[in-house]
């Protein structure tokens, strides 16, 4: 097993390289001074041409190629043969980008994110649009170096949800577009809850402390992590034992930090989940990213948004802002934070119009890559499909195709995954709950270490181990549905709105 | 100059790779977690082993001669001829230690911060002992590898202080002990001044706004860098654009952070003070430890404990934090900034009596280097200089010879470049204001720009262009000296102690 021990060297290096590339993203986004940036932009394309060169050499192949001779006769579902697989599936695509790409990608990437929050600032498409076309344009070639069968956009998507293609998002989006359209229709017609006591004055600093209790007894490590203020909330990770989150507070509106907070812990918990003995080898990292987004999904609404949740938590909530809620009830607040309302902003829409927030950004990227849709016409496109799916025009771009950071970043394919993971948000909890009823008792009393263990042994521990629909499959014993989804958005907000 | 193109391209990504290093450098002593250390420490070890395998590299030193060669029928003062002497330097330097011993170094330093750490807080020497014996053979053996004339500490002083010799530091400090010993002594006749205003309850957020305002006012760049909190005040720097300094406030000791902050400016004002045109090229940095401890010195007691300074700003301190020092005169809190009384603790001494803390380690490191002071003589050594300097006797090793970080992390040399940066800072202050009076007629009035231009054209710019003698030979007309610093000292605290 000599190659293998050496193949893995290789790989911690590597992982170190990536690690390092991302605390410098970390900092990027959370605390470098503006004068940083060109600087930072080519420190990140350094450390990302180092960490590429290193994967895609001559001699990792040889390696990879002499490792996998070395572990022929060994069991298929053996950490040594589910550790290549991954590896061979991850240097087959990385060999087919140039180098020089690569780069040319990264530095675009960083000057871009500056691009991005100046014309956000000013709502000013025209301003990130030459930026966007020359991102979009190295995608587009990243695209054709990788290769794809149907649709260029597999080529992108597979990188974030390895093994899924268009023609499968497009059916599963069609059948949940259908039920969500379905649900809002009826939600219209019911009289509306009011969302104003989460509108009233709450102080950042209470605002911190309640979220952070909360995460820490859901189980977010501190001693291994922490929480940073962001533009635009995420989480990252420099290895399981520093996983970072971030969040930011809008005094006027509770919802922003409070639910950011616990859906990035979702991601979080992720993150600190992996084995011990898989650190800084190939299978100690997240399947996919709407595997990943299951688990902030999970924790952000079907816990944390729950009636069970704010039974047991609204009183300290009450404690934590004094007199700010003392003539709404806890009935009246779960309604508030569950209140339906086709809005401009993906990451404040409610359960219901969520998904069809991204649908619109599928559709647009889709059409972006498939050179169908020019970046000049994204805004009218973007206010098109929000009336359409919607019903409401965005009042600025700065509130339409200018409020996410995902295009500025490259990740184009990235944003399927958010419904995927949404859906199989209700999927994983309606097995977990079947497999062990206890764990709706224990969160009926706001503890919440069943449903993570549930959570680390069934999907955190085999960390890249299993493609996601092997994963969903040995898990639930059935491919990825939205069934699960749209009986529980039934459920909850046709009794909300009954 | 094929050549020579490449090999500042090659320059650059090694500097790419030390600013990240740096980044995660910092992020480690302000933000990481605990469990992030095990990983960071990895992560640091690939950056910099990476670094130094590329400038080491044989195919360094075949581009060096081969742009030596394309070079040598320009100037001696242009930028190409200088930018390869400083290069040579440092890769004749680089390659004449042997990786083992950089690796034996490195681990001996880890391991030695450890024990260093539990000998301090029992104050037990004899647990550091055998530690100290260690890494004091592997630096004796560095030297011997990088070659000296005349005593052996003269090749780890270089490393520092490029081209001082132990004869011209023996000399220098000997004519600066006497003054300040002389000093002392005068001062321990007269009246002791009260610095008790100075220990009242100074809250956190005031300390920082007020320090802040102050350092903006001197010209620290925010938009190029920014201010945290760390255990140990640092100044660190990503690249002339992006330089972080950090602070630690102590609500009952007002000059820890405001002091401490000013000192960390003057260090960044040099760091943001580098040429466009140097940016990522040999020549942009500084020149060594000595010159950055002058610009440091020079903002903190020079100008921020001077009476014009207070005179100035004391009543927007005494705004910053209302009451507290309502019954404190201007000249009464401006004695008690500048309380002069031997201690025993360096990194709290004030200005008469620093340089006599630094000597005294400089004596007895110089001593062993030459193996002319065994381990387990120092203790005796440490507390017989500090009688005979500074008329005090240590109450145990960890307030005297266990205090310092720096031999436990191997820094043998390091020591004299504070005073020699100490004594600097005036000798280039009365050059500075002899060539323009204008700025101390700005200084009167608070106004720093006049300062910052003359040190930006004189000190900043040149970054790495000449040795520090002959940057101070250029900028002063004459060789470092202590009549400067001596004079400034006699001038304040005669005055202060009248």
């Amino acid at each position: 097993m000599e190659n293998y021990a050496k193949l893995l060297a290789r790989m911690k290096e590597i992982g170190h390289l990536s690690s390092a590339a991302a605390v410098l993203g970390w900092d990027q986004q959370c605390y470098m001074p503006p004068g940083g940036a060109p600087e930072r932009a080519e420190q990140l394309a350094l450390l990302g041409t180092l960490a590429h060169e290193k994967f895609t050499d001559e001699s990792t192949g040889a390696l990879l190629a002499a490792a996998e001779a070395e572990v022929a006769l060994l069991d298929d579902g053996s950490d040594e043969k589910l550790t290549l697989r991954v590896l061979r599936r991850d240097y087959d695509q990385a060999v087919k980008i140039p180098a020089s790409l690569v780069a040319e990608l990264a530095k675009a990437e960083a000057l871009g994110h500056e691009v991005w929050v100046q014309a956000r600032e000013k709502s000013d498409f025209a301003h990130f649009a030459p930026t966007l076309e020359k991102i979009l344009e190295l995608s587009r070639q990243k695209a054709q170096y990788l290769g794809y069968e149907d649709h260029p956009y597999n080529a992108l998507l597979d990188r974030y949800e390895p093994g899924a293609t268009v023609a499968q998002v497009d059916r599963v989006f069609a059948e949940l577009r259908g039920g969500l359209v379905e649900l809002v229709a009826y939600i219209k017609t019911r009289p509306q809850v009011s969302d104003k006591p989460l509108r009233r004055g709450f102080p950042e600093q209470g605002q911190r402390t309640f979220a952070e209790a909360v995460i820490a007894k859901m189980g977010f490590d501190f001693d291994r992590g922490r929480q940073d203020k962001a533009v635009h909330p995420f989480c990252t990770s420099f290895g399981k034992d520093d996983v970072r989150i971030t969040t930011r507070y809008e005094t006027d509106w509770l919802p922003a930090a409070l639910m950011g907070t616990i859906h990035e812990t979702g991601h979080a918990l992720y993150e600190q989940g992996f084995q011990e003995k898989d650190t800084n080898t190939p299978l100690g990292g997240a399947v996919s990213l709407g595997i990943h987004e299951s688990q902030s999904r999970l924790w952000e609404n079907i816990v944390g948004r729950s009636r069970a949740f704010w039974d047991i938590h609204y009183g300290e909530l009450q404690l934590t802002f004094p007199g700010a809620l003392d003539d709404v009830s806890v009935n009246d607040f779960y309604r508030a934070i569950n209140k339906v309302e086709p809005s401009f902003i993906r990451v404040e829409a409610d359960e219901a119009t969520y998904c069809l927030h991204v649908m619109l950004r599928y559709e647009i990227e889709k059409r972006m890559v498939a050179g169908e849709l020019a970046v000049a016409d994204v805004p009218g496109a973007w206010n098109a499909l929000m009336e359409e799916y919607l019903g409401v025009t965005p009042d600025s771009d700065a509130n339409g195709c200018l409020q996410d950071v995902h295009w500025s970043s490259g990740l184009f394919g990235y944003f399927p995954t958010y419904a995927l993971g949404t859906m199989l948000a209700s999927q994983l909890y309606d097995k977990a709950t079947g497999d062990n009823p206890q764990i709706k008792t224990d969160l009926n009393k706001g503890e919440f270490a069943s449903l993570l263990a549930w959570l680390r042994t069934n999907v955190h521990a085999p960390g890249r181990r299993y493609l996601p629909a092997e994963l969903v499959e040995r898990v639930c014993g059935e491919p990825a549905q939205s069934r699960s989804y749209l009986k529980y958005l039934n459920d909850k907000f046709r009794a909300i709105y009954e």
